[in-house]
């Protein structure tokens, strides 16, 4: 076999044979390939798309490049959830506890955040001692004991993937939709759950744009998990404007305790419910509507919230942060935004809010970067609300100054006051099944 | 200024800015682009096209990034010929001595055979002593006193061109017509010519393989040579069939002289009139009526014969060998292929009479291949013509017996017998000027 043909099919819109796929992936993984070739590959992909039963190839191929994780020794059915990323996205630390609550078990791997999108194990580090590099064994105690646990990805998953990614993200091909959802299903195919939830976030943060292209990556991977015998849902969710009214590492798991404690905003407390309902019914614990009312009585009862510290700690988390941050971190200098005239709020970008928390000191551009967990932005009114002029907006949080300055010129890019209010939009918009 | 967002741009089908193009060939000169953005963005190319305005700055860029050939030291209205390749086709060496015959100037490096496609530079290389490596002196000296010097191309020309055709010959991105037509346009544009004439090969034998593809090319090239200021024509000629009779370097010159005697095949004979009468009518030199009379007489009365031996001699080469080849190489083994039944002679595949002839050992499947002047193949009847069962069709030459078998089954591939006589084809299909 040689690359030079899979190059001339690909590039004729053919799609790939199963045996022209595991070639390609053996070699990638070999270093037999160059990199010249895998990224003209990449590129015709990007322009061509693949046809259903090839994606759901080379993404089972993906999976198998790396190791498989083994999640037997966890009780019960297991079901994954992933979100696709966007603007104050902590449901995954939320929705665990809730279905931990419920008797379900949420074992995870997680990665960092990068660009205008935040990453679970950053908001989790931001606990002081909190370790997200548990041993396979402590993995799956946790699972077991507590219900929850959350752990880095170890870098033997999937290894095709990072080896793709990598040129995917030098040569403008990331934005592919089944680049992009043969990524996301090849990790979840190999991180050993039994079915896989998916979070498809749509709209200004997130990094599908529009709802079409949203609803095709959902229907991309659950085909693919169709294909590989493991029922997948997805749900479409709005990110127009950010998730809940925190952005940042710390203030989104303060935010998330006080969402399991029954006093969060509508829309994360919404969605978070939403998601464990379906997680516990997929694991066979009853009716949607059934956990779904368990989920709110969880919120209820205190026992989430005693989860979420149950969780935090078993991982060595500090939770007293989580009520007293100037214990562990030095207080960040902070700057409210005002709204300019009387109006109604509105979000122009939300990924600029993202850029803005990034600028703040909350995110990375790139892998190397630091971050500081006491920065971001704290919404003080919520996109939609009338505001009269002068009314504070939002409150920065930085370790200086110029972030301050930096973060607030993002920020006032981001956000409009409108002399009409903004037609309301749906949440949930489309849930998506094999 | 970055290579990823020019790759987002070109996969976005946006036209590259001039700024854009200018980068790019810069950095991939000075080899600080790596080869898999190049990759990536040939194969956006591939698939996207480019507009007109920005295929004639990204060829004159690629003109731009190696020597520039200076020819005023020839006198007269310099006009190049460039043939995109095929079978049998030896024009260069028959209308470089006619046009010479009839006051005009042919000053023309070519290139070499590779795959099923010949080269003038192995063609005129099969005279022996005859030096294809002129200095730039006797180039000129040989243009002016003979009226035609042949040189093989410098290495330094067009410097871009053999980067992104080595990227573009592992990647399948080959047959792309603003890829080859930025190929051959920048080298043609960087080789000091004032006026340019191709002459673009549809059929099985070509790389074009329709009209239409011919056509798209043709035009292309016309286009870049109008924004470049220099007036370019475009032939669109037939090679669904070989050109002539002969396929094989010492056997094409043999014919190249028969032709030039005045008794060479007809279409052979009457392509390189079209094209002498067209590069002297180009040249100013009269009419183009006029000049395809004088190029006739030139057949007739002699000259052009012994121009052609003068140019041979001039650059080395011992023309004894046209009338007796046995004085210099080693007599090949021959093979008749004959007839299987009675019908018309027809062309399955023109390529695959190219590639027998490589089989034979007259030309390469790599740079690096040796090849041998004896080898070809001989056709004794034409396509079209009346053959009767047991008819000779052609005699094949080659250095041993091996070789003879696998060139015969390619060519057996190659040839078909039919019922019925095939409609007749036009040898010049379509005339493309500014």
């Amino acid at each position: 076999m040689r690359m030079y043909d899979i190059l001339e099919d690909k590039a004729a819109g053919r799609a790939l044979t199963e045996a022209q796929i595991h070639w390609f992936m053996d070699g990638l993984c070999a270093g037999t390939i160059p990199d010249y070739q895998t990224s003209a590959l990449l590129m015709a992909i990007f322009l061509n798309g693949m046809a259903e039963d090839e994606l759901a190839v080379w993404t089972d191929a993906m999976a198998r490049s790396g190791d498989t994780v083994d999640l037997s020794a966890i009780a019960g059915v297991k079901v994954d959830k992933h979100s696709t990323g966007g603007i104050g996205d902590k449901t995954t630390v939320i929705l665990g506890p809730i279905v931990a609550a419920c008797g379900g078990r949420l074992a995870k791997m997680s990665g960092r955040g990068l660009g205008f999108s935040g990453g679970t194990i950053d908001k989790l580090e931001s606990i002081p001692g909190l370790r997200t590099d548990l041993s396979r064994a402590e993995f799956v105690r946790l699972a077991n004991e507590v219900g929850v646990a959350v752990t880095g990805q170890t870098a033997d998953v999937a290894v095709a993937d990072k080896k793709l990614y990598a040129l995917r993200d030098v040569t403008a091909t990331v934005n592919s939709i089944p680049l992009i959802a043969s990524s996301i299903m090849s990790k979840k195919l190999a991180s050993g759950s039994d079915k896989i939830l998916l979070d498809v976030k749509v709209g200004s943060g997130a990094f599908m744009k529009t709802a079409g292209d949203g609803r095709a990556l959902a229907r991309a991977m659950v085909d693919i998990g169709r294909r590989s015998g493991k029922e997948t849902v997805a749900i479409l969710t709005n990110m127009d404007r950010p998730l809940g009214r925190c952005v940042g590492n710390l203030a989104e798991m303060q935010e998330a305790y006080r969402t399991l404690q029954g006093c969060g905003p509508a829309d994360l407390t919404e969605l978070c419910l939403w998601l464990a309902a379906k997680m516990l019914a997929m694991a066979g614990r009853g009716s949607f509507d059934d956990c779904r009312v368990r989920a709110e009585r969880s919120l209820r009862d205190g026992s989430a919230a005693e989860k979420f510290l149950a969780f935090l700690a078993a991982q060595g988390g500090d939770t007293r942060v989580l009520e007293h941050p100037e214990t562990h971190y030095a207080a960040p200098q902070e700057r409210v935004v005002t709204a300019e005239r009387a109006g109604y709020l509105a979000v122009a970008s939300a990924e600029d809010i993202g850029k803005a928390s990034v600028a703040l000191g909350a995110g990375r551009l790139t892998k190397e970067d630091a971050i500081d967990f006491t920065a971001g932005v704290i919404f003080e009114a919520s996109p939609g609300e009338a505001v009269s002029a002068g009314q504070p907006l939002c409150r920065l949080l930085a370790a200086d100054g110029s972030r301050l300055a930096e973060g607030e010129a993002l920020l006032r890019r981001a956000l409009r006051v409108d002399a009409a209010p903004p037609a309301p939009e749906p949440l949930i918009l489309d849930v998506v099944e094999a």
